[in-house]
């Protein structure tokens, strides 16, 4: 249903002529190159990136400002257009799904996250009260548009971090890459880059490929890409890391987890494990200090977790091999004491 | 999609006993009927009724407390079961559509308007700054209860008006109904609830067979719903009177302005205008008022109507005969030669 399209360059179409509204993260205009573009929407709408712009509080406000916006248009013919990354299309695919009672919705994402994962698949969320996406709606967008000038002007630390969701889909669905640039401690942005720019097309597709099956969370299927996210929500929560690579670290979990479950073979255990991507952040300090944070911590964060079934049972992604995920309901206690488990490992390895 | 279920007296359903949120209009406290249904239910929430329900201004404090409310159920398990009119209706629904991505939905209206109309085919909305249902989704209930023994507590003068919306059906399908009772000024209430009773099912089959056809109003085909509603919205506005008594008249000039057009023949418009139903709201000094608002006035609210599609054009329900709609655009100002040609012609007739 979603269209999505590669552009080297800024993109443009005949329908943000008129009738459009584009709604982008102001620091879009410190760079020429997204500067440039979004001075050519008659009619725009800035924001604040980040969490505090999903704040339901705060939603009558953009609204009444955005409803005077779009008040010249005719009804409905509106699209929006939203250039930013997760927090701002969360943000204006809710408001695309419920102005007046629906308008076209097209993203641009700019960032690598959001150009991997959350721009895709329809989801959106506001925050109740400080609790993540307790409202929202499956509504996906009519148009994606991939823009390699302009998520390479991002610093090259952001591709770092969205590597993690490459690696998330390299294990759920055995993609094959490129490899990764030489020389960790000299990387030149036009290569890692370039490689980021590569694992786009793959991951999008291994993505859709999931939510295809399952849009609206109803089956179950669309559960898989949970994959490494229940205890990298914990790492990302206590720890204040990126949410990549938080969802790195929580891939390290998940697979060791498998493998100590006997999920997986000690083959297979050997081949996820021996992917290329996890040495951009394993063997780390960081690890042990995510599988260090107090239990009360992670028991507090697990059970806010909507991907909680019933009491203290937890939906767990875990793998059989590399490709092949399987989703197990869990007490959440067998979670703590893998932790801990994972933990003594560690310190015994490492002293 | 939506299953309406018809009930002599109170229903109860086993799903309303856990993960079960009522959202209910205060009012309904008032009578021992519906209060003691409403003290069934373990977790509810009471809200007043009416247009100022609807501002998006107030969305966030309703938000968090429904968010408190439902914070032990588990995720998207949620049923939010919905009492009251066409205000409570329109919140509930939105509120339901969006949260936690969407939770199950049903209506129990408890007036004859929402029983009739505004509880079928799943519109809600929002008011931003006063103009009306600028934010909302298209959310059909999974069930709708339609229950004689709560819409029986009303007072007989909301049968009168909520009659409006069932003649609006009869010229829309050509329903073929009871005759409403004899005895315009003595009419008991029990003869006037059992003629209104009748007329749900088969109003609620009308409806929802034009919403079947174009349920997101995509097609066009479900503007047929506005028959009488262009002008019946400008009553309504500028005179204050309820929705329903507004929809009548605005239905005698929808139908006057169809011959007047020669979009129906002189027999057609004699059978449509002969219907008995007619004669509650006609002849009457308040359609000569009606007739009587200034032209400017018209203007103003014509031109603020969703239903405009193109500069000073809108799309006009007309009738060709009896069960025979049909859409056409016309200028504003044919709309406003024909208030002044009617309001001459009544002149002559009335002196």
């Amino acid at each position: 249903m979603t269209k999505v399209s590669y552009h080297l360059s800024a993109p443009w179409s005949s329908d943000w002529n008129n009738d459009c509204l584009l709604i982008y993260d102001r620091r879009l205009l410190r760079n020429a190159v997204t500067a440039r573009w979004i001075r050519r929407f008659k009619i725009s709408y800035a924001v604040t990136a980040g969490e505090s712009l999903k704040a339901a509080e705060d939603f009558p406000r953009h609204l009444s400002k955005i409803t005077s916006l779009a008040g010249s248009f005719a009804s409905r013919r509106l699209t929006i257009v939203v250039a930013g990354g997760g927090s701002v299309g969360d943000f204006a695919g809710f408001v695309a799904s419920i102005f007046k009672r629906g308008v076209r919705l097209v993203h641009v994402p700019t960032t690598w996250l959001s150009a991997l994962d959350s721009a895709h698949g329809g989801k959106n969320g506001l925050n109740v009260g400080g609790a993540k996406n307790q409202i929202g709606t499956f509504y996906p967008a009519l148009e994606v548009h991939l823009v390699r000038a302009f998520l390479e002007t991002q610093p090259v630390e952001r591709a770092f971090e969205g590597a993690g969701e490459v690696l998330k889909m390299v294990l759920l669905r055995g993609l094959r890459l490129p490899a990764w640039p030489e020389g960790n401690h000299g990387l030149k942005a036009r290569d890692v880059n370039r490689w980021m720019w590569s694992a786009v097309k793959p991951v999008v597709q291994g993505k859709m490929k999931i939510v295809s099956k399952d849009p609206l969370e109803k089956s179950g299927h669309r559960h898989l890409l949970n994959l490494g996210h229940t205890m990298g929500h914990v790492f990302e929560a206590s720890l204040g890391i990126p949410h990549g690579v938080a969802v790195a670290y929580g891939l390290a979990f998940a697979s060791a987890f498998s493998r100590s479950k006997k999920l997986c073979s000690s083959t297979a255990y050997e081949k996820i494990i021996s992917h290329p991507l996890w040495t951009l952040y394993l063997p780390s300090d960081l690890y042990v200090r995510c599988l260090n944070i107090p239990e009360k911590k992670i028991l507090g964060l697990l059970l806010q977790d909507k991907k909680r079934t019933q009491g203290q049972k937890l939906r767990f992604v875990f793998l059989k091999a590399l490709g092949r995920p399987v989703v197990q309901e869990i007490p959440v206690a067998l979670l703590l004491k893998e932790v801990h488990r994972q933990k003594s490992l560690l310190r015994k390895l490492y002293g």
